[in-house]
């Protein structure tokens, strides 16, 4: 690939940047980003990425644009670039929801422009340029969705894209992509958000000193809480069928968890124990989590 | 301290054991263990340490006694002992629910015998001896437990032993103790459990794959979930009163969340979503977590 331009240089993106550099992946790469205080970032790391200073300047002559902003900056960018997308760029994004970004992609992008959206599953409690990482994709699965309109060939360049970036790739529809991830990252972070607010309340409402007491539990969902606002407003908004939803099934799930405690139901609640622990040495066994207790923290 | 008598050697009573030796606390260190599959786990760990066969030999001569076991086998160990606990021995044990053990300790345990409860703020979703380490409560909050017929001196033997583990202290009442830990423990952890079989329900309905995805958030309540299920139903029985309350401001807090999603409220739901980010801050602050991204597993 000869030129690829990053829209939005935060975590992800310098992640992206740092990796494209390291495996010569591209030429030249180029670096749109709106906030000064993330280009005064960029400049003191010292990644040499040209930063262009419009978005016209970046696209003119590129093959591939990948989108690292938030998902409510797409339609604005879209319509400020298109009548400057030459015809073979292919476009992608990282976005972690899909159908309604699908939408807009359909509805704003100049027709014959190819977009085929990924979802590398990675990022971090930590926002900014300065804690991307070249290795933040590598061994991680990356979703690519396939539409109806999808060409096989764009998907065969995202495909190779994504593999020299070191991710392992799955195909999916951007419906089947917004239910699994409804349940194991939206719904997750909303109960994680969730959590800590209840514990805020009861803080204050019973004026006790409970943070200090976390290491019991609470600072692991602490961690996931600590993400970035403005990318889970987008995805909590945008995917909101899926994660109402979920948040029923929990809530279900969470009434009956209730019940067998107050009913002191000894062989429904151990059932219930069990049955989770399952899960975690599948998630080791299947490379998803180290296998170190407490994560190795300590 | 002369003779100190561990009962249960598990995580915990053997991350204890570690420690008392490395430190010396103790000259003469004691444990039982009822599981023969422990026991030869101890045997092999080489821990040097004397393995007593029967409750009656471990606590004749001892000074001072602690329950490593889950809750529920208090009231049949205390009843085993009651005729040979000698008159200055003092108790204690690790329990992470108070009201409860308290009143069982009460109507059961001989009179005039000491019992000052503890909860060390520490543990893991491994169990078993073999996963014990002697650092494991140094510089963890250890809170000591003021009942109204706790004496000023056994609170103090106590508080010097977990100062000589390593341990910070702090005393409050089994109520308050209850319901702090209700929120920052009890909660998440429950929490956790339900996220990761609502995950399974999920999975079995949809017939999707999604564990394979879970790197996005769930897997990091699939480690909480994956702790000691004996323990845990132990806790959420006796501590149900304020684990129902704690449900239910959670399920309120849940519901206000949804309606920020379907309502699209951008101000309220952002007003959420930074709130909490506080409160991470204030955990790496008061040193209850790693000041890393992502715990620095990766």
């Amino acid at each position: 690939m000869k030129n690829i331009l990053i829209i939005g240089c935060g975590l992800l993106g310098s992640s992206l940047l740092r990796r494209i550099k390291e495996k010569k992946i591209a030429k030249n790469i180029y670096i749109f980003e709106k906030s000064k205080k993330n280009i005064l970032k960029i400049k003191r790391l010292n990644l040499s990425v040209r930063i262009v200073k419009s978005l016209k300047e970046g696209v003119i002559n590129t093959d591939l644009i990948i989108f690292c902003t938030p998902m409510s900056e797409y339609k604005k960018i879209i319509l400020k670039i298109n009548k400057f997308i030459p015809p073979n760029c292919l476009i992608t994004d990282i976005g972690s929801s899909k159908v309604v970004t699908s939408k807009i992609i359909q509805k704003f992008l100049k027709k014959k422009i190819s977009w085929v959206s990924s979802h590398p599953i990675a990022g971090s409690e930590v926002s900014g340029p300065e804690h991307g990482k070249s290795n933040m994709f590598v061994n991680r699965w990356c979703i690519l969705i396939k539409e109806k309109n999808t060409k096989k060939n764009d998907l065969k360049i995202l495909d190779k894209f994504w593999k020299k970036i070191g991710s392992k790739t799955v195909v999916m529809s951007s419906e089947k992509h917004d239910k699994i991830f409804s349940m194991t990252s939206h719904l997750p972070h909303l109960i994680a958000y969730n959590l800590v607010k209840s514990a805020q309340e009861f803080e204050k409402k019973q004026n006790y000193n409970l943070i200090k007491f976390s290491a019991g539990g609470l600072r692991d969902f602490s961690r996931i809480a600590a993400s970035n606002e403005v990318m889970w407003r987008d995805i909590f908004f945008n995917n909101k069928n899926n994660v109402s939803k979920a948040i029923n099934l929990f809530i279900k799930s969470l009434n009956e968890f209730k019940k067998d405690i107050n009913l002191k139901d000894n062989k429904s609640i151990l059932k219930k124990l069990t049955q989770t622990k399952k899960v975690r040495s599948k998630i080791i066994k299947l490379k998803q989590d180290v296998n170190k207790p407490d994560f190795g923290r300590n």
